[in-house]
């Protein structure tokens, strides 16, 4: 990409033009009073929006919502709450889930059939409606809301993961934000979060749904945290198309770097979400090279990002290869035994299919940082991929064995 | 099977007639003076055997010559050691395994294409040779020495997994034994841990690979500790014929006797294992009914066990249904949402597609015992299967990230 990408510093959803969010303290997650927990986001207009669902086969009452919202690729607006997934809650789930978009739609004055619906938080409880029909009705969205959506989707996400980057093509400045929410069920196959990606450019709709699977297949789908996908998952795209300028469709010249600025926030988002993985300590950054297929590269990083054995060792600031290479083996990815290479914090402590001598005390101090970097050559061919995690604690274990007792 | 199966009480893989073992502190294990671990195990003459492999795509050095020395589906004995796996240690390594099966060869008056090799350890480490060649030279074997080769395989495992059963067929008494080790990197796909299976029953050799292929796909095969495959994987079951009798080939009237015996070992190792899993508190079995197939029961019951959100609500007596029906959602089996049911520790929380009421406190108080058992019927057909797991708790992190350093 020859223009550049440039940050914007506490960018979030509502950095494109277009886009206004709000959110309120309806009292959805028990016991938090006075925490954000239902927010809205709404386009100035109907636009063209893409999402990926969760592969869960029992998803949650809002993706069906959702998914029959934007069948004809455009929406306006979202709705979305923490402290209830309204997931495993059968019909009564469904009805409330069409009447939070019904409640959206009126608050905003938009089609209830252009509202998406998004629920994360705890699984088989019913949406408290008297609350959420209570909570939409004092929200109110502005331009400077976003900072408001993302904290009202976090559960027992720690801090809010919100990014987003401005470009310039033939005078007019684009710009893409997001946010994400998740911490714990996290893992492959539908980003197993929930993110809301949203740009001013004026993407063709046509265009949209590959730009996200592309990007998705490389940022939050390369992300684990302990291995389970959430009923709710969904990511989501909105392009408003409010900064103008030509419609970006196939082979428009500026669609490569509309897609580099969607990559860059995806990926952003996605190390936001690993380094706040419930009871990370430490960031967790997989390199696959040499593979002999992109799907190769892909599971094998993420096989390594998701071992246990490797995570617990990186908790304990253990550089131990042979861990690695037992998540390589079982990655189903093909491999050169004899050109196979680790590197741990860009220490070569495997190489050409051998043990290489390294000091190990020294690697197992430059472990004790909160950003760790395994890479992995499987000297079998070009392809190449990240996966992002995070360590195995003892806080891990505390958060989830006392989630809902 | 009208014909019972009668526990031998302490029994293990001398159990059967005609095998003998022995065992030493060989001082392969550093740190650890005095504790065995190296090991023989030896039929009175060679004898058919069948194994199952890892499917790790890096074995250990031990797999490689003792898949070539079974090829010939005869074998007669089997040197194991502990502390040192002999994985991923390139041409040294398999160099040592072969030099492992010629020591025991020559101590035991065997060929060496009839050793089998076992090595469980350390990742990345080679051999120490000198100890192996000088302990080997110690060994004694005898017919009481189950026990002692049960000990010597032990890694992390807190206790030796043990048991024998027996049975009479037409004035002969048959006898099974087994011993097994692994409390980590154990999952799917090769039981992920080193079991050895005895029988004095003279089975016809064609049909010793099916029937124990068949039984590790019950047994071991749906034992879950933590995800990971270890390099190191083998089922190993021989058959000496030292109680005498027609062979037992196919058709033969006795055969669903032994491989009913078989099988009670097997699951009694896979329970033995899960409960020893590395930080446990508690053992726990999944059972999954109503599946579409035996493939769908099969993995739904493992994703069940193996998911770390419900293995950390297990830890915490959560009575979490919403986890594992998450769990069953992500494993891909096939189930009619309107049909689905959850029972925990036998109680009905979540019936004919909608969650169920009952005591939570009770629940919980119930879950509070070593071992736990969840039920789910997926409505979807007729095929039923059991997986074996146990909780996640900090003292697993724990051991996991103090291993080498």
């Amino acid at each position: 990409m020859e223009a550049p990408l440039i940050d914007v510093p506490d960018g979030g959803v509502t950095s494109p033009r277009g886009f206004r969010a709000g959110a309120t303290a309806a009292g959805i997650r028990e016991g938090a009073p006075g925490r954000l927990d239902l927010t809205l986001l709404a386009a100035e207009a109907r636009c063209a929006a893409a999402a990926v669902f969760t592969t869960n086969s029992l998803p949650g009452a809002a993706l069906g919502v959702s998914r029959a919202h934007l069948a004809d690729g455009c929406t306006q607006a979202v709705i979305a709450n923490s402290g209830v997934a309204n997931a495993l809650t059968g019909e009564q789930g469904d009805r409330d889930a069409l009447e939070m978009a019904q409640l959206a739609a009126t608050r905003l004055g938009v089609a209830a059939e252009d509202v998406i619906v998004a629920s994360t938080g705890v699984t088989g409880w019913f949406m408290p409606m008297e609350r959420v029909r209570a909570g939409v009705g004092r929200i109110v969205v502005s331009a400077d809301g976003g900072d408001g959506f993302a904290h009202a989707v976090m559960t027992t996400d720690t801090v809010a993961k919100q990014a987003a980057v401005r470009f310039e093509w033939d005078g007019v400045t684009y710009t893409v934000g997001g946010c994400a929410k998740g911490s714990g069920m996290i893992h492959p196959n539908m980003a197993t979060m929930l993110a809301f990606l949203t740009t001013d450019a004026p993407v063709d709709g046509a265009s949209l749904p590959g730009l996200l699977r592309e990007t998705v297949d490389d940022s939050f789908n390369q992300l684990t945290i302990d291995g389970d996908t959430s009923p709710d998952d969904m990511v989501l795209l909105m392009a408003s198309g409010a900064a103008g300028g030509d419609p970006m469709g196939e082979g428009h010249p500026a669609l490569p770097l509309l897609r580099a600025a969607v990559r860059h926030v995806s990926i952003a988002l996605t190390r936001k979400l690993a380094r706040d993985g419930e009871g990370a300590t430490k960031l967790l950054e997989v390199r696959v090279d040499g593979a002999a297929t992109m799907n190769d590269a892909r599971s094998a990083a993420k096989a390594v990002a998701g071992s246990l054995l490797v995570k617990t060792a990186v908790y304990g600031n253990d550089p131990n290869w042979g861990r690695v290479l037992v998540a390589v083996g079982n990655s189903g990815a093909r491999l050169d035994a004899s050109r196979l290479g680790v590197a741990i914090q860009d220490v070569d402590v495997f190489r050409a299919g051998a043990p290489a001598p390294f000091d190990a005390s020294a690697l197992s101090r430059a472990l004790a940082q909160s950003e760790v970097r395994l890479r992995v050559d499987l000297g079998a061919g070009e392809a190449s991929a990240n996966a992002w995690g995070c360590d195995l604690t003892p806080e891990y274990v505390r958060v989830n064995s006392e989630y809902t007792t």
